[in-house]
């Protein structure tokens, strides 16, 4: 089968065999953004139309492929949701190759406010590292423009938190006055342990005008300052966490994977890594439930 | 005496009777970001010469002009600060004219984690509503881009805390992808309500997502969605201030001052509005503080 992780601004395809071991990888920065007048199909064949004339005949997706702004939008299905659910929740696409094609859906959840909240193409990351989890329920962290928490129980999904983490933090650094202070060439962990401090109290919007203030009393050396910033996000995001947590799984192989894991075992975590090509290996499992649903 | 309220991007000049009534007033976008290689004294004359020409001999100015980017810095005098301490820290500058010229300090503080907060040019305001206050002790907020909290008593300025609230949101709407969802043309006071409520729970980083979450699930109309964003965040700097707060100032006459007001009386605190040309009343108090300094 063939299983493509497509988001808003990257491509990335795999080729696996039955038992899901990985053949074969493509990458593009060829995300759906980038794909004119709705062309996803040629898109598609563009990239992978020789696998397919080698026989392959099933292609799943998911990811920003599946939203309103994508191929075909795959509603997102409620939590607790596991592989069936998801799978029940797939849409079928026109391949002109007569190929099966299938988007995943997303997953929404709502807060103890009665928030709503959404992930979409993290279901299916999450699906594919449910082998690996230590213990039954867990926490399992994303890191990214938007990171996630996800608490895992009895190979469900039970719920979600998305924070804005990373975004905020490009803004700020891009555009507001306290980027003009930033020439971080890299990250400087008492900078950011400090910063993680700061984080951990309340008024975000109060100790964001810290980082401004420490760089004007030279208390921030000029280097420092992204760094105790991301200190004082992070912080602020964990600080959101249940307080008797202590063992949490962190999905990505990032830079900012790295921070994460340094603030947590910090915090007095303990941290397991898990896989990053867990999209392919949450698209398998799909693969496999969608046959057995089949008739 | 002449008072020059002189920022980043604005200019405005007072000339004042010696009772400290406004004569006359001048207004232009001569901030000092667009004055050019510190030609400030050839900028003052162009605005006021011909104010000087007619006898004026005193010009005190307060603002960014006494930062370090300004005409001549002014060091920050700490908390806590009246009108003898800032008037202590005024720096004096050359005028062709002869006439004698001044620079107001800015005030600095710590707060409670000991990080630095700052203010310049808010603490000559402040200054200027001393004898407007109905008690002796007071919480006076200017909001703004970086909106300020001030705890005045016995004529001193104690304390102050800064929020980025401004700012943040400014940077999210032009800049996020929450952004994309606004095409707000007034604010809907409900859905500004809505936000309050929410920012006052913890975790800003996940309730931000929540504006874009929201919008998905058709729960927050798109001419909605810059309201509720407002309201976040103005709530969470609101959820900073002390539980007992009950009575406030508010400097300021814009549309977000009006935001504030509705904030806070819908939380029971009593909003007393003050003067909105509280920068020349402080400088005038300032001029006369000198003048009883001078030997």
């Amino acid at each position: 089968m063939i299983a493509i992780d497509w988001g808003t601004s990257s491509f990335r395809a795999y080729r696996l065999a039955r038992d899901g071991s990985i053949v074969q990888t493509r990458a593009a920065p060829m995300g759906i953004m980038q794909v004119e007048d709705g062309r996803f199909a040629q898109a598609l064949q563009s990239r992978i139309g020789d696998w397919l004339a080698a026989g392959e005949t099933r292609v799943l997706m998911s990811g920003m492929i599946g939203s309103r702004q994508g191929w075909k939008e795959a509603p997102y299905v409620s939590t607790p949701a596991g592989a069936d659910a998801i799978a029940a929740g797939m849409v079928s696409v026109a391949m002109e190759t007569g190929a099966a094609a299938w988007i995943a859906p997303g997953v929404c959840t709502r807060d103890a406010a009665g928030v709503p909240d959404v992930m979409r193409g993290e279901e299916t990351q999450i699906l594919g590292v449910l082998e690996s989890l230590p213990v039954a329920d867990a926490w399992i962290c994303l890191p990214g423009t938007h990171s996630k928490w996800v608490y895992v129980r009895e190979r469900c999904i039970e719920r979600f938190t998305t924070f804005m983490t990373g975004e905020v933090f490009a803004v700020l650094k891009a555009h507001s006055i306290l980027g003009r202070m930033m020439d971080d060439v890299a990250v400087d962990l008492d900078a950011f342990d400090a910063g993680l401090d700061a984080g951990a109290g309340d008024g975000l919007l109060h100790r964001l005008f810290g980082v401004r203030a420490r760089a004007l009393f030279g208390e921030l050396p000029a280097g420092h300052s992204g760094a105790y910033l991301s200190g004082l996000l992070i912080g602020s995001e964990l600080a959101s966490l249940p307080q008797e947590l202590d063992h949490a799984c962190l999905l990505g192989s990032s830079e900012l994977t790295r921070l994460y894991r340094h603030a947590l075992e910090r915090r007095g975590v303990r941290v397991q890594s898990l896989d990053q090509h867990a999209a392919a290996a949450g698209l398998h499992i799909l693969d496999q439930t969608l046959e057995h649903m089949s008739p």
